[in-house]
């Protein structure tokens, strides 16, 4: 019998940083802090209206703070990751590290 | 600027393994080898219907192989992980940690 304690706790493993774009998002934001609407959609080569929608899922989450502003007549979107943001990823990244470890060692 | 080579790399992570379902149920069967269809189930305390359409795409993708077979005259689903599903949960779990791995060392 395996060990399977760390994986039935599958379900616990946060599904708003779970799903693919999101977690890339998150792992752009981290080390970056902050990063503008144009920035995180070249370097992860997404569409506008798919890294709209991601962001309003993390903004709504608290997990990333908006800033919209105006530079040179032109608007620019800054998202900054949050206290929680960056609380809420490293709790995911324990809990996957958890499941993965018994694996990865055999 | 962060490093964004391995993170623009997101949309080639394995979606059928990274489901966070299938994500548990690989990796209660990479060590074990092979588990019957109760053992996942309670494992990972999961529905009937819910593991029967996680297991249906897994066999789809040839990463498990399926026996049914009866025992004392009841019936017995057990699944064995194949070499391809070996290889592709280990080329995910590579892919995810180098997305992760700048983020870790933060």
């Amino acid at each position: 019998m395996p060990r399977t304690s760390a994986i039935s706790g599958f379900q616990e493993l946060n599904a708003v940083i779970h799903e693919r774009t999101r977690l890339a998002i998150m792992s752009y934001l981290i080390p970056a802090r902050k990063a503008t609407f144009s920035e995180l959609k070249e370097g992860l080569h997404l569409t506008d209206g798919n890294l709209n929608l991601h962001m309003k899922v993390l903004e709504k989450h608290g997990y990333v703070d908006v800033r919209k502003e105006f530079v040179r007549r032109r608007p620019r979107t800054t998202y900054e990751i949050t206290s929680r943001g960056r609380r809420e990823f490293a709790s995911y990244v324990a809990r996957l590290e958890s499941i993965l470890q018994p694996v990865k060692s055999r």
